[in-house]
């Protein structure tokens, strides 16, 4: 017989952390270093550090609070969304720190990893790309699970980046921003791999209340107001101030318009024209993404608006009537929707990237753009779905002790309830 | 017989706003660039950005963050309050950016509308007094009402402070700060011309539990902490900086000592001793407003205390005795109270900075000054009725689908609830 | 017989208030400038006023929203928890400028205090150990008994610093960086003299749910997320500008890693592997105040994770099995374990800096400077134990007309609900 209670995850999670926190602390006694002020031009640096705190800030917000409470939208499963969401964030980032630190050559002096504010927000958007691909697998797996895949997911997304760098001598901004692309293929591919038939048609408690709807709108919030500072946080403030401003202001346009037309297609698409708002808070965020990929080719505001207006369409669309669909045809359940918030809008940018780019080139080196940015689109869904594919494979493995099917989508797995111990 | 349910908006919100967000792509494309690099100091701006980006945020986590959750509070309203409120001010921040290049003169360049810090900053207070105006009509409306009052709202603020600027060659930043004003009267004239019999003497969904009075908290904490921000962001940096330093100040210590007003009058005019949330919330951000209004002549920070002390006092005792009077006497029913946080503890604020400016003035000029602000007073209420009256007669207009007594305040006219769907 | 209501805090609440906010005004009237123009390098004063404007935003978050959500978790206390903890920190505040400017010196010129950024900033930080100490009374005490206990507290805490400044001649970023300790310690006294047999073994509204545990998680995250500033914010910029980056790195590392332990013994000290909310909230936190008692002697990231490391084990082990043994062996209830999370982190950080200094200095002042290190120790220690005994004794008076046993923990001794004064 099944056991009453969720397999205790006891002999597994405290060890895997522990042992994983040790390497990283050995790690860091050996390699990382704060950046000495001897290497950098003191009057420079001391205006670039108050812009990039604020920055940083901004995304760090977004990393923890939204990511974290944009996951509180089912309603028993508000503790594991945010909870796991900052255990996983918290390995990720130090475990991108390094990784950044040995395959990214700019910031890798003898041998030595310095820690400044640059590589602490690219750290944070590694680990962004690990929180994307966790919204395709929330409720379905158990933290260890979690844990493990979020480092492998970094790891093979700085590989991604290495590669697109040295082989394609790749923008380093445009490589970090195809994090959506590569963490939502990578998230899906895990979810197809460990997809469970107790989750078929749909889960008893995949739903979303009142109360927990509201704290979504929270987390959505925060993405949403600070997705400016994600997008700009890379452009160099100095040489490029004016790409600066136009992203800040062409992502600020985009994510208005993309929230205008969310809660427009989710009431239109409903047969009694009532809007959906788990639906909404994420097309609403997909024009964020859609610029983000696109960003360096948009000079005007009624572009990015475009864009934002196609890809909050796009996703709202696709929540609709596609996900659903994903879920019987292909046997492959996208808890947050990633495919249609980051995987569908991200693409889109990409190919508002190229037409941009193709239109104001000349017609001489057109097809060795296409081939180019085509090239760079291949690697990066190659590389996530064989990824994600293999990952999926290694997580399946019952050592790392699965929930029960009935336990899915639900905090008591994993979290202590003070009611039932205490008699009310 | 009446409808069972309520009248789907299904044909007209989703028309409306692609329409009106097709207009507003169109009018970017023909008008508004982002500002140019050339016509700006390099040096200067790039520590201006730097600022201005900061205050900005705060502004943004105000109007989406702070105006939102604080319309949380009503028990079965809280998806509405917060959506409503991301459609209102994503649409209206657009519309104020076109509406105040083309009125306001100092950023109209050979009839182009240019982005800056500064265009967005002042677009975000535009469209906060719309937000404010919102307030009184929560819940009695439907989302195509809210929508086209929010841009009616931002039109007439606008003309407002092209007549105050031009007319009377008023300071911007004190015809801006009117927006309190100007929101609150003509929120209250739609909401007296809107009035319905179902909800006198007290519609039974009107009231606040635990987790929306704590959701309305969260609204309020972020509207109370970044006030210093929304006060002081158009204040010029590098001219006026004590000023800055001023307002900052003062609108801090505004706001403490009316949080600790609020508590007191909320606790001491209660027969039991015990404290109203909702009145506390609204009450402890009227220091805010007040010290807003008459910013430019505090400057000493008891003036700004004491200023704060009056206008918490009196908008908590407008809480308590002056809201159901006004819903009985005038058939205006109030729903978020902006007549008590915004337009007495604004008309304080004008009071005060008049007897400010009169107390340092000389006697000859004393007359001539009072009459200057009178005007500008008479001018801003005398619109914002006229306004708000006609508004609200073409929002009466049936067309529009208004929902029955019955389904007010009340997210189920408006949002799919999933728990409705899927048996548990 | 016992009355069938709380006792009613009309009588008490706002004269304590209105006299102390009135006391206020008066002492700004006479003593408090805004910091003046001329007394200050222009240029050097404008940077960092961009800067420290940023920090103290941050600060204020913490403060308000931070500490406020974190004592939601009780499930019938949150309007209490986050309500009561404005009215504190705005009344301590206020306080906390005028005794800082009183007694340390530097910002005392003429028998005039100045506001400036630096003084907000550090009557915040004074505040926040007000806010530690109400940690562990909370649910226990009525908001007069709480307000008293915090302007006693910052007087207690403010004269701590005096002494260890002025005798000692401590640095003042360590004296104040202690203010985890004297809180803590202040706390757990006031709470051990009020203690009441009621909540003896365990009262039965001592406790969490789903929405609490998510309102906490949001306190819990912004404290969690603007730690770094909190710590950083008083290392003056220009100077020491290496230092400063080192405790912000620091900071960031160290609450990293003890939020990956927190979640991991919390799991491994559970029989069943399920994992507390509550103390994760909790120990997540202790990293960042270990780090801030020993960060000016922290010069490499391993050492800051270190601390993390052990601050986090420590707290989360002893929110397991010292919190009820302190209730059972001296009677001593600590609402938010504020003993585990602020005390015994704070002297570990202290140990950690003992520890560093000696090992970089020579043999011949190690004995001097451990001697040092101990005396500042002893003081804070003897300070907030009797100053805590005192005030403890002070508010048993039954003047103040402490609740019910029956109504500790719970909101409704307080505050009005509407969901029973209108019939549904």
């Amino acid at each position: 017989m099944a056991p009453q209670y969720a397999p205790s995850l006891r002999s597994r999670l405290p060890l895997v952390a522990f042992l994983l926190e040790t390497i990283f602390v050995l790690l860091f006694v050996f390699f990382v270093k704060i950046e000495q002020h001897e290497q950098i031009d003191r009057k420079y640096d001391s205006k670039l550090f108050i812009r990039s705190y604020a920055e940083f800030q901004d995304i760090h917000v977004m990393i923890f609070m939204g990511f974290g409470f944009l996951a509180t939208f089912l309603v028993r499963y508000g503790f594991s969304g945010s909870g796991f969401n900052v255990l996983l964030a918290a390995m990720a980032i130090q475990w991108a720190v390094m990784m950044n630190g040995f395959l990214l050559p700019q910031r890798h002096y003898r041998r030595e990893i310095h820690i400044s504010m640059k590589s602490v927000i690219e750290a944070e958007l590694c680990a962004a790309s690990a929180l994307v691909a966790m919204g395709a697998v929330h409720g379905k797996t158990n933290p260890v699970q979690l844990l493990l895949m979020a480092l492998v997911e970094v790891t093979g997304f700085v590989i991604n980046q290495w590669i697109l760098r040295t082989l394609l001598h790749a923008d380093p901004v445009y490589s970090i921003m195809l994090l959506h692309i590569f963490g939502a293929l990578f998230g899906v591919m895990v979810s197809w791999v460990l997809h469970r038939e107790g989750i078929n048609p749909k889960h008893e408690k995949e739903k979303t209340d009142r109360n927990t709807g509201l704290f979504a709108m929270l987390g959505t919030l925060f993405l949403w107001m600070f997705w400016p500072s994600f997008n700009s946080a890379l452009v160099y403030h100095r040489r490029e101030r004016e790409l600066k401003l136009t992203v800040i202001y062409g992502t600020y346009l985009s994510l208005a318009v993309s929230a205008v037309m969310a809660i427009s297609v989710s009431m239109l698409t409903n047969s009694k024209g009532k809007m959906n708002m788990v639906h909404i808070q994420s097309s609403a965020l997909s024009g964020g993404v859609a610029i983000g990929v696109a960003m360096t080719a948009v000079h005007t505001p009624w572009i990015a608006m475009t864009i934002g207006f196609f890809a909050s369409l796009l996703s709202a669309l696709g929540f609709r009537y596609m996900k659903d669909h994903m879920l019987f045809a292909f046997e492959c359940h996208d808890t947050c929707g990633v495919i249609n918030v980051h995987a569908i809008p991200g693409i889109l940018g990409w190919f508002a990237n190229l037409i941009l780019r193709l239109a104001s080139s000349e017609s001489t080196i057109a097809m060795r753009l296409a081939v180019y940015h085509i090239c760079v689109l291949l690697i990066t869904v190659c590389m996530s779905l064989v990824m994600g594919t293999a990952t999926g494979l290694f997580l399946k493995w019952s050592f790392w002790r699965p929930q029960q099917d009935r336990k899915c989508f639900d905090d008591q797995a994993f979290w202590e309830f003070p009611n039932l111990v205490v008699k009310k």
